[in-house]
């Protein structure tokens, strides 16, 4: 076994199996408390809520609780393996969505015949939640899944792979191409794999200023074009006029190229082709499109990020939802709109051109950390994300009418901790 | 408000809203603690897990993770108040579960509009625990709920109020009887109550000695009897050829008041109509059939017990399901058959019967307890309860081939802290 493998299962397995407890964070060590926790003492909440709904915010950990969910049918970069395998996934979620957020996360497997069983199940269990994340749902499914839940949920749905990824991409991209000396408005970018996460993307950096007919989308059987029978509606949108008809035909002088394919199918030979200062996002995990030290014994002028910790530029949705939930929680939205989104992006690529504190640089082992082409997007370990995004994301809230809380007092978070304070 | 009013609702409220929190159990300070748990470490256990499933116990929660799901129908006895109101009470077992024996618990409130609609709707989630709680349901679409639940999953299925109250129950009445000098097997027995915990409570009395000719059921509408039409299939099995028609009649001479009514419906005059040393369980919660003072004032050869903790000899189902899934999950049953219910009842009766350690006098403000009228069943927060019951229930399942894994090593448990120790 690799060392990580071996790392990983035994981080996985010891000294108790998973990485998430439930804990009490009330006293229960008298008679007293537990008739105040369960019996008699328990009714009164009840009554309360029964009452009146909103209650079952003050009385329990609702307001808190955020449902990550998933199927299983597209599991990382590693296909559909089903819900049961997706579970240290979910798991994981958790443990970043309360590390970096202080949310509390059920993660929740759901083994569902059809996208509508998936959707009715997900809608009799919501009230359970504050918030909803769904997860490593394969395309199209997930279009209809997230939409029907949107609709039919009062509280924010959010599918991360989507969402999550295209708000971070967007931010890193932003910054990659003003590195590059380019502007997204004319750049041409390739998009290798056409599921939730790339369509998402894509239409997030046309809603900032790409424009459509300068982005290849390239999925299994080619380039994304015009004379195709075989797209879906959502593909359908990136069709073009165009006679480019495999990826290295699209990589021809692009500025841009995302992975979100899932595969290690960038090769050097592709990337040779792309225009002077490329920037590659090779966000697929665990394994990139091209890997960052053949990417760079390719080319010295490369701009490069990864879906991975371990290599810098870490372009992933950990920048995002721990943030975005935040955000949306404390002011109580219904939604989670495309203003929050949106909002959300300009914060990280905004925070990416500030002095990095020392900290940062100590929790990565590097002496300096500065804008440019090694650090085109803030750290996942940066404490100063909480107060940037969620604030971003809590503001955009309030400025369109979704939030049903005024802007909490103790905003802007200053850490995890203020979550508590009140 | 009343003091316990005021009491509950803060303690539900400050200084955050509710009782559990997730945390995180492993290390996820530096960049290569969160390279292991998510990417791209995390690809590990799901590609093992796809390999085996039998591998998601060893790499996540599910082993130690049970659901406590209700739809809200039936809250303790406070009726149909909707599944959000439950919220409270589901969190609740979740402090219990984890307090008393180290199950850690997502609550699962489920909006379902039909039995059919929450039976698919946990079956569809089941895979992400290792057991499953039912609570709070109505009857009769309990019975069928459970009951389909226990065919379709492969995970213990337990609806506590039927058989964690049957359980704690019939413990206590075996050591009641004795008290009084009577014998189950000749108790003239008055049910108040027809729903799920009633039926169940009286199906396990008989399956342990009681004729059901001795028992007297008594629904709304007075004593079940053969001369009824609107019996269901669960309530005709206590319907016997007697003139008796009001609870009044069915007191007159009883041995033993089980309520299990949700109301306060048990007067002194009824309890003056009782045989000598009359048994009476007034187990509604959070109001008792008949207050404890009033019995003892209107006579005092009365052994009393309640379901709630600020009284003696509580019949509380914490006596029962925190242990029961405790050795049921640490076996890996595949269900909760009766040969473990009994069994946990007889571990129950036994114990009452030991000398009390110090602790437990001290946890509940009294100098002595002793096996007598005011000391039928082992306290709650007796830290013996997690050896016995858990030990009980884990051979019985040995016992009838529903175990799936051998005798812990670490069997029988000291201590909620040696769950963890393997």
């Amino acid at each position: 076994m690799s060392d990580l493998k071996t790392a990983a299962l035994e981080y996985h397995a010891q000294p108790r199996p998973g990485k998430l407890s439930v804990e009490l964070t009330k006293p229960t060590v008298t008679a007293r408390d537990l008739s105040l926790a369960y019996s008699p003492g328990v009714a009164e909440p009840v009554r309360e809520i029964a009452r009146d709904p909103e209650l079952a915010f003050q009385y329990t950990g609702k307001g808190n609780l955020v449902a990550v969910i998933s199927d299983g049918t597209a599991i990382l970069g590693l296909g559909n393996l089903g819900p049961l395998a997706s579970k240290p996934v979910m798991e994981g979620k958790g443990v970043l969505f309360k590390r970096f957020a202080g949310v509390d996360v059920f993660d929740i497997e759901v083994d569902a015949e059809s996208p509508q069983a998936f959707i009715d199940t997900v809608k009799r269990i919501s009230i359970t939640f504050g918030g909803i994340n769904l997860e490593d749902i394969k395309a199209p499914e997930c279009f209809e899944i997230e939409r029907a839940l949107i609709e039919q949920c009062d509280i924010p749905v959010f599918h991360d792979d989507q969402h999550g990824t295209a708000i971070v991409t967007a931010a890193g991209m932003l910054n990659a191409l003003e590195i590059a000396g380019k502007k997204l408005e004319e750049a041409k970018i390739v998009c290798l794999g056409a599921g939730a996460a790339a369509i998402s993307c894509m239409k997030l950096l046309v809603s900032i200023g790409a424009r459509v007919e300068n982005i290849s989308m390239v999925d299994r059987k080619g380039v994304i074009h015009a004379g195709r029978d075989d797209l879906n509606q959502y593909k359908a949108v990136f069709a073009s006029e165009t006679d480019k008809r495999t990826l290295d035909d699209a990589l021809e002088g692009a500025d841009v190229f995302v992975g979100l394919s899932g595969a290690n199918l960038l090769s050097a030979e592709g990337l040779a082709r792309m225009a002077p200062n490329p920037v590659v996002f090779a966000c697929s995990n665990p394994d990139p499109e091209i890997k960052p030290e053949l990417a760079h014994a390719t080319r010295n002028d490369v701009i490069m990020a990864t879906g991975r910790s371990d290599y810098p530029n870490q372009v992933n949705n950990v920048l995002g939802f721990p943030f975005i939930f935040r955000g949306a929680l404390d002011v109580r939205a219904t939604r989670i709109n495309e203003e929050m989104k949106i909002a959300a992006a300009y914060a990280l690529h905004d925070l990416a051109k500030q002095p990095v504190p020392k900290e940062v640089c100590e929790a990565y082992n590097v002496t300096h950390l500065e804008f440019g082409r090694e650090y085109i997007i803030p750290k996942p370990m940066d404490p100063r994300l909480i107060t940037v995004v969620s604030d971003a994301v809590a503001k955009a809230a309030l400025e369109t009418g979704v939030a049903t809380l005024p802007y909490p007092k103790h905003y802007p978070l200053q850490s995890v901790e203020d979550v508590f304070k009140g």
